[in-house]
């Protein structure tokens, strides 16, 4: 029952006076927000919907189980991929086996009937905010959309994203945000009193991309220790590749392997982290060599729009490691290929036929993890 | 059972040959829309959903109870601030009220089931957008959306509101119509054999904010009758003070301070209507006294848009009267802070905290005034 | 059970390795779609949804029974208007005519409850959009939206059209798809596991508006057979008149009069498939004249989009055939006057009154082809 790391946040003054009552044995029994920073934060949270339970905001929790309550994990708000340690992966991943079984059996489940999803994305993404309005659909729930609230009305006429979230927060019971803004999911979370999911902020955090990534792998391959991962193309720019040696550092005798153009090589940061997790992690320029030894390999599109006027260098990247039959011609027979799509030609579309082209899958699998997180957000475990 | 107004309106050819059944006693039994112009309008209305029902447009009410049939008021339309009275205005409440349990206790009720709303937006308010889908899907019923309708398809070819109206009412059982032209939504009304909700047309009206408004200070302070009221900020081109005077004036004993920079100031018209109700008045140029007196400080954003190249006055307008925490030091105790929202620094966010800032619990109670007129149109009283 | 007319197609390789089960006698029990090219085609596209079962790509089946299934139609998919004869119209429009009535007495039903359409519209076209929508949800199912998927995220990252169609079908049941390319809706269909229907793919087809085009027909004149048809005004480049003229030609004795500016013709390749088919038509300058004759007058709007700088083409095209009161005035009691929406000035309001004016019950009955559809492509016959 450590700190959740909130102590070096100044909390608004709305919470002040708002007394919240704790059903934690542990605790004491009234406290304001504010009382708590330095003691347990993980029964903070009221909720409007769900009176007298109380809720951890959690949005640092690596070296804790702020998740836990009694016997089970509690979760709160989804922010960033660091939030997740490897018994919160795990107990998630299984609630999206279940819903595996419930989008393929059951036609209109009816979970989170009565429930109010508001997506609010600051940018477009059109796959991220379908996935998350058929989890959501597929529940039972229902969903408010603005599919571009950047230009729109009140962001527009100068508004503070913490007055919209406190707006937004009184018509729905939980929200799914896209921001352009690194750090954007954490304010909207610090400031609302209903769960809130970072859908992607900027070049920051992605996470629910990070845990479908590694939830598919663990479906492919069968497991997540031991294995051997290939990350192909843009490695400096994709948040993707970034969040997944992350998570993938929280497992034992992983290897990773970098195959990128020169311009876009993997950053010190990972490569320290990495190392200092004890996760062994090589770079090479063959990635032939590479997909015969990997369970997974990796592809990313190398993003266009970083390369500017430098279109000889976009060019000379982009066509730099391309998976083909060539390469699934090498690659063992339980291996799989990945990819966070949208996909150019980096990977050629006759792989698309072979049984380890794992992407569309992959893509799939953001639905089942999407389900999981609402249900496990808005019902708990 | 005096006129409804319509007498100078030219109603369209297509009416001429409906015939309706009038179930009203005082009522020649059958007649045309067109042969009724000059006698009452309240029951004139069919619908294709109930058959035999009668419904009354109600576009201009305010000096007779064209909402009364019966015992109980006969609501068809939202159109403008106008329409309502007192009686109407109260028992609007009442059913807010109602709505308020229904959204905090019961989770996913059906009082709308099987219906469907259209929100048609001839310019973006996702706030308001966002509210009237809620309010519907608090209410079980379901949503067409159109979160810009001016710059789609048919509005683009030229099809006049009429003829998309007269499609989109087959589409669905209510309109909810935000447009940039005043005067559209009593267009659409008259078009419409289903009810239309104005959702703010242009300089026109925007009725909703305005029932909101009033309920959330009956909410706040308890009463109606006998209030001070300090009108700040833009007045001179907000809709919503304007709206809020105007229904004020329905109340006995109100006092209005209004405390805006030179340039804004409030427009004589309503000015000379609030002298003619006998409502008292007074200019104010000290923001401090009149908040120490007032039960409401209705604050407002200073419109940037409308001072065009003027930044300057636009800046001196601005900074002239802020509602922080000296203004709330000299407030009374159980007076409130009220905004229509968004707001930039015209309220300082240290004011957040305290109770007497009501402008997020007015933003919440607008879901209860569309909660209550979306029941009260599609299932009466 | 001749060939589907996929012969000369190339199907992705995606589809080689997945086998097919398949339940006609016919036909061999088990191979892949790849092998079943020169076979017959119409049982070899599974679905997720429905195990086991076999459905029908149906994209040219003019010259056969595709669609016939055991005792009943099969239909996977609504890609042109070509695809359908007499046989599977009149079931379709006995479908419609249920639809009527579910639409009409019972609200909220609950036949595609748990069902999730994909309206996937790279063009806005509200219309359609709405008309598709409400279907849906008056059935109980529900919609996932895209508005403008064009200018959006993935397309916008040069994703093909098919790699989304992979996406998309794995958050939905159906997908609804209006696209800016001829053709693009047949290579969504040949690639998505789930139904397909087209709303509009640019110059080429929009086959559910040649259907209620028909549907209405039949509503209000009686028949099909023998009627005569004055289709007018844009008929070059429009291409409901096209739809419709093809469709037409189904029926036995059917007479069809061109009443059109110079400049916007019929084409001839349209009417030598009418001669070849028996079907007599005949151009006229004479409005008054045809319309005398006709059972349907069939005004459309000539496009100014069509003629770029020559404005004075425009407007000289534009004014010539107007529906007026004149017009109905020469009209025979029975008689409709039909417009695929929306109109500009080529129909004069005065006319909306009369209840020969069928455009807008022409629109409402989209909706219930729409129903019957989504009914027929989720549930089947």
């Amino acid at each position: 029952m450590s700190s959740c790391g909130f102590s070096t946040c100044t909390l608004p003054e709305t919470l002040q006076s708002r007394e919240l009552i704790c059903n934690k044995p542990s605790c004491i029994s009234k406290h304001s927000k504010k009382n708590c920073i330095s003691a347990d934060l993980s029964h903070l949270k009221t909720s409007w919907q769900r009176k007298g339970r109380l809720r951890c905001q959690a949005l640092d929790v690596e070296s804790n189980h702020a998740f836990l309550k009694g016997e089970v994990f509690q979760l709160d708000d989804v922010i960033e991929a660091q939030q997740f340690d490897r018994e919160i992966l795990s107990a998630i991943f299984e609630v999206a086996r279940e819903m595996e079984t419930i989008e393929k059996k059951s036609r209109g489940n009816q979970l989170l009937k009565g429930y109010l999803m508001a997506t609010l994305f600051y940018e477009p993404s059109t796959r991220t905010r379908l996935s998350f309005e058929s989890a959501m659909k597929r529940l039972g729930g229902e969903v408010l959309t603005t599919e571009n609230a950047r230009e729109f009305s009140s962001a527009a006429k100068g508004e503070t994203l913490e007055d919209t979230i406190r707006t937004v927060e009184g018509y729905s019971d939980i929200i799914v945000m896209r921001h352009f803004e690194s750090g954007a999911a954490r304010r909207a979370a610090m400031t609302a009193n209903i769960p809130v999911i970072n859908a992607g902020d900027g070049p920051g955090q992605h996470p629910t991309q990070a845990l479908l990534d590694v939830y598919t792998i663990e479906r492919e391959i069968g497991k997540l220790d031991g294995i051997k991962v290939g990350l192909v193309g843009d490695l400096a720019n994709g948040r993707t590749v970034r969040s997944l040696a992350y998570l993938l550092a929280k497992y034992n005798d992983v290897k990773i392997y970098f195959v990128s153009p020169e311009v876009v090589k993997m950053k010190d940061d990972i490569k320290e982290y990495l190392t200092s997790k004890g996760i062994q992690w090589e770079e090479s320029a063959d990635l032939m060599e590479v997909a015969s030894k990997c369970d997974v390999v990796y592809q990313t599109r190398i993003q266009r729009e970083r390369f500017g006027e430098r279109i000889d260098l976009y060019d000379e990247a982009r066509g730099k490691y391309i998976v083909n039959r060539d390469i699934l011609h090498v690659m063992q027979k339980h291996a799989v290929v990945m990819h966070p799509l949208p996909r150019l030609d980096e990977i050629t579309v006759d792989v698309d036929g072979d049984p380890r082209a794992a992407y569309f899958r992959q893509a799939k699998n953001g639905l089942f993890i999407r389900m999981a997180l609402l249900k496990l957000l808005l019902l708990g475990w």
